[in-house]
């Protein structure tokens, strides 16, 4: 089996993500911040180490600015419905999923004024196209690192500096990027980081990451039981538990602690440069392919791991099918949830077929798929 | 060590549950709903069994009405912010965990109206109190099924028949009697039921759930990508997926459908005679110690497997601590996310020494507990 669908979750994980998760659930199963006794205590060490480490990975300062969340979707509706209000205005771009796309939608209708920066060529954006649009109400920029889609690597430090000179709030959707680009939220200005832990991150599924600055005051979206001020009737003022209602998923989180530790063992660079290696190669063999159409730009240096493209004359949908059932490869076709991507390319609503890769595929994987496209074609000729 | 904090999490789980989530990490990592390959393809047959055991487990017809959430707390922030609007009233008791409050109290800010039904008598309600507190602008009665704090069980058939016949939504939180209960959503005129996964359910952390009667349209909380009318910036309006936005924890659902298989072969009843004989003997045994405080009903028909209890002259949190360090019993004291519970009990704000258990305590466990509690009172005296 070839696994090519890491930009939705990635696959395999280490082998330390998995005794983690099972490690946690077998011996360690009390709930953090919940009681006083042993085993509760060594839960929360466990997801205090977590955040230090995500911390750590992002250059965060204080990391009980780090909020678990279920997945980056939630992490993104809070930090966007926490900031914004009725008559605010916000920035985002056309390459966004729908995670961004439809909580803007859902604060449209109570007010909420959206603006979507073009980004039409390869799906870069022009940073100069975000300053123009900002207005005395602009209170949010709300960006993905890399489109889901195309791989196209947006430029967040110049949007960073946008915001910060503006006084806006900037947040970074880096669910495609986290733990194969370095991200610095300091250097970079961001705010809000957002990121899935099951992507690149390499962790399970159920985990997603919202950092919040110091200094912004979100809304709440859930309010609950947090094992703190539980004499009070409202939320704490302090974080992460202002912002953690419920139980946490302890063993999940455990596990994307194994694999943010994986990740920083094996060193972000290595881990990039292998997936660029990986783009490149098969950016270089579909293109010998004729009628190959690939999308984004050919910059591999602002691409993350994600190659999407479609061959004049087939249909992405019947060649994904039969990259699964006739040679196990596992791909994803058709919108991949981010309709607005699509149509910067041109590819509303037919989509494409997408190969996203992680650091643990390898080149003879990258010939395997391309030899298999071949054989398709050449059967349907 | 000697687990007796199952009310917070249920510890341990069965072996089928550890062997359910690290199976579906390690073979069949990919997404449900998000791709066609065959690997996506199991992860939503897995998720879809699971859906339909949940429906089987409180009789709903149709699983499609059955909501993934991470945990207890979300899925009642759904529901209850889904439900009301400004101007609406909503009817509670004062036995309510934070996870109920303290949404109802962020609600009550925008303009809903709260009544709050007392528990007087061990935590017992009146269905007569709360027929009287309907009201022309009363839209939701939400309660819990059991305390938290004192295990007392509420009459959801009387509530469920009131609320009924005065066309009321009836919303239950059954996250401490969901599996050791028998809970029918038809019979008890339930038209949203909350639980957690990993109570007594005996799930993994990071699950939850919400049933949503058919005809019932909530307001979305979040909104993202389902992977199904992915074309559109607006979220489905079919169920589950209207719901459940960004990528489900697989795992953990995956864990939660074992849990349940176990419960099912093992059986609602066999599982609730074990927990009324612990209950039942802990009652006895704490009952012949001077000084002894037990809260709660005295009926082990109407409460769940939780004992809460103070000794007259000694602090319960240092007996927690004691029981923690030096027995290995894990117990949980405070207020235990729910200061409504202990002002009805008159035990507020120092709390209580709470004992929860689930299947796989012993008598023998109870007999230790209790042994150890003595040996922490002679040695003080």
């Amino acid at each position: 089996m070839i696994y090519f669908d890491n930009a939705a979750t990635s696959f395999p994980k280490p082998e330390s993500v998995y005794r983690a998760v099972d490690n946690t659930l077998r011996n360690i199963g009390a709930s953090p911040g919940r009681s006083g006794h042993t085993m509760t205590l060594e839960a929360e060490r466990i997801v205090f180490n977590v955040r230090e480490l995500i911390a750590g990975l992002f250059n965060i300062s204080d990391s009980s600015r780090v909020i678990f969340t279920n997945n980056a979707t939630s992490a993104l509706n809070l930090g966007i419905k926490g900031v914004l209000s009725d008559g605010d205005h916000v920035i985002t771009s056309t390459t966004e999923h729908n995670s961004v796309t439809r909580p803007l939608k859902s604060l449209e209708r109570k007010g909420v004024e959206i603006s979507k920066v073009k980004c039409p060529d390869e799906g870069k954006i022009d940073p100069k196209d975000v300053a123009s649009q900002i207005k005395g109400n602009t209170k949010l920029i709300v960006i993905t690192h890399a489109s889901n889609v195309i791989g196209t690597v947006l430029p967040l430090n110049e949007i960073g500096n946008i915001a910060r000179k503006n006084n806006i709030i900037f947040m970074v959707d880096a669910s495609q990027t986290a733990g194969c680009f370095p991200i610095d939220v300091q250097s970079m200005n961001i705010d809000l980081l957002v990121c899935s832990g099951h992507k690149s991150l390499l962790g399970p599924q159920g985990t997603g990451v919202l950092y919040v600055r110091e200094g912004i005051d979100l809304k709440t979206l859930c309010e609950g039981g947090t094992g703190s001020d539980s004499e009070k009737d409202t939320q704490p003022r302090f974080l992460p538990d202002r912002y953690e209602s419920g139980t946490l998923n302890t063993p999940g989180i455990a596990g994307l602690g194994a694999a943010i530790e994986y990740i920083q063992d094996t060193g972000i660079k290595k881990i990039r440069e292998h997936e660029k290696k990986l783009t490149k190669l098969i950016i270089e063999e579909l293109s010998k392919i004729d009628g190959t159409i690939i999308y984004g730009t050919t910059d591999i240096e602002k691409r993350a791991p994600i190659v999407s493209f479609n061959i004049e004359g087939f249909d992405a949908a019947n060649i994904a099918t039969i990259l699964s059932e006739d040679f196990d490869i596992m791909t994803r076709v058709g919108l991949h949830c981010s309709p607005d991507a699509h149509k910067t390319i041109g590819t509303f609503p037919s989509g494409t077929l997408r190969f996203s890769f992680n650091y643990f595929n390898t080149e003879d994987e990258i010939h395997a798929g391309v030899r298999a496209i071949k054989e398709i074609i050449n059967s349907k000729c």
